[in-house]
């Protein structure tokens, strides 16, 4: 089975996608009517350049002083973690201090005014312990940024019209540096347009989904007591009660030296199959990501240190590729790793997983 | 693995397709935006009415005098069997008489003037032997019918533009109530529109390809010596020489009552999954049958005793669809068939297969 759906990775590069690490680029916005048929129905993502020149967010927006000075009675929603890592897995020491697991952890989301939480992110510090980051996904642009969403589209009308509705959810991001975004898909259309700074993604078709291993992880969440020790980095990372587990993609790609070669002996679907697909978002440039694409994010900062972005979800279809999708990842690979087969679905698997190790230690 | 693809076939009938037999019908012909986000996109078929009303071969060619006028000059390559099924599974029986084997067995063609061809389509004679078709697929509405090509459209306009390209091919195909095509897919996107008569689809999306337990089937042909003999049925099946081996649908959806038995232990994939789609094409409406999907078609004749189609085969887009599809074929599902097994791949099977039955006969 591993060799078929070996052979599904390249076949879907060599019929469709290309088998350079290059998406297309359209140097202008497509017709709705080519952008249905071109990409969202070949489910092939695109990189489309002057599709926002008539956005005055583009020369607005990178200036920190005019976003202070509009959103200056404006409060947001800030996400902290100690290492730019949030919906990310972590390692989680046990209360006993001997054993550790790898858990699925959330930021600490804190609600502040806009002007602190620009600073937090755009300011260098030498001895910075958080990374902070404004990605609140719930409709934010205009649930928190309204006083700023027109300086941007409230949709994208090329998209509007293929898609034949208006967008879910429109979101800002702003971030920087420090910040990167775990591999995971959404289950919408992504139009992702930069404002500033640039975004660098590395993306996956859903073809590739056994390369991720997603696996089942405990959710845990960084929270901090002190609200004033944000800047230095007083944040505690504590497991869900009642354990939670939420499937994610276990590959981080870009490990650390020391952890290069353990990451790649557990996880050579990823490391030994093509490279996927990159691609750099400058500001004034818009990707469009597919449904179902596994996509990982860094970002590099403006001269004034942040990285803003706008995306517009629409939903997708749940057609015969979704289908196709769902039957494909239900079919186990075989797994490196010996901590835990993939997709452990059982309740008495989770609870030992967690709970018995310090329960055993405890006992020696 | 076969519980996993039976969930396949369900969830794209729950999530997409519907999960009674009918597909969507629309009144009257969609935008070339509408077909492609709601049809061509998401791989579903749809049948459409009033898309041809303004073709004057609606109100012209149910005569057959208007045709037999026409095309006086016209010489068309008629299709012939002794039971209406060309291009389909028969039994063969071995030159010793005593064994037998299935093969795909295609028509006995001759060129001839079109008069005489639909005579021999369209009467019905006491003791007739050999049922005849008009069904030659070269993009024959030029080839052979030129000069009522006019009478349709070279193409369907709203189709063209959604696709972005004109037709690769137009065909046109007259036959009678007793031919009817077995099993198969093509890989295009197909337009099809009936002109006189009615044609009676089966449908089935690419998600159920083990259903029809494609197998390799030796491939023989229907030849006659004597041309004079065409009304008598003189038809004989040869073996191609060297064998030649196609891959082919294994299932009769209409067997005998004496064979219905055998037929539902040999494929119960088929006769105990979910019901084909069905879907009647009267005179004036068109089908969207989309790329890859399975279909079976039987016609009822107008009242001079053809039905008449026009169909338009688009390109289609070979992507991650058309991967996952080759994907989920490659999946070998166990077979009730003791004559062989699925997809044999070997040339010594094959010539194992066929050849080694006479000559053990021989020996006895």
């Amino acid at each position: 089975m591993e060799e078929r759906v070996e052979g599904l990775w390249s076949d879907v590069r060599e019929l469709n996608l290309g088998t350079t690490t290059e998406i297309e680029h359209l140097h202008n916005p497509p017709t709705p009517l080519c952008f249905l048929r071109d990409f969202v129905s070949q489910n092939k993502p695109c990189l489309i350049s002057n599709a926002t020149t008539h956005w005055p967010a583009l020369s607005l927006w990178p200036s920190n002083s005019y976003l202070c000075k509009a959103l200056k009675d404006s409060t947001i929603s800030l996400h902290l973690t100690p290492n730019g890592r949030a919906d990310a897995l972590t390692t989680f020491t046990l209360p006993n201090n001997k054993n550790s697991l790898t858990c699925f952890a959330s930021a600490f989301v804190k609600r502040m005014p806009f002007d602190r939480a620009l600073n937090l992110i755009a300011t260098k510090t030498e001895k910075k312990g958080t990374v902070a980051y404004m990605q609140q996904q719930n409709d934010c642009l205009l649930e928190e940024f309204g006083v700023i969403a027109g300086d941007v589209a409230a949709e994208v009308g090329w998209a509007t019209e293929a898609f034949g509705c208006s967008p879910e959810a429109a979101n800002l991001w702003i971030g920087n540096g420090e910040s990167e975004t775990w591999w995971h898909k959404d289950h919408y259309e992504n139009l992702y347009a930069v404002v500033s700074g640039e975004k660098h993604f590395l993306l996956l078709p859903p073809t590739d989904v056994h390369r991720l291993y997603v696996k089942e992880y405990p959710a845990a969440q960084y929270t901090c007591d002190d609200d004033h020790d944000l800047e230095s980095g007083e944040l505690r990372l504590e497991l869900e009660e009642p354990l939670r587990y939420i499937p994610w993609c276990s590959v981080d790609p870009y490990p650390s030296p020391e952890r290069r070669g353990r990451e790649m002996s557990l996880y050579p679907r990823y490391f030994n199959g093509p490279k996927p697909f990159e691609c750099t978002v400058k500001a004034g440039d818009m990707l469009y990501l597919p449904s179902m694409w596994f996509h990982h994010v860094r970002q590099t900062p403006d001269s004034e240190g942040k990285t803003i972005a706008v995306n517009y979800w629409y939903d997708m279809q749940f057609d015969i590729k979704y289908a196709y999708f769902y039957f494909l990842q239900s079919i186990s690979l075989p797994s490196n790793d010996p901590e835990k087969a993939q997709h452990p679905d059982t309740e008495d698997y989770k609870k030992q997983q967690v709970l018995q190790i310090p329960i055993g230690e405890q006992e020696d």
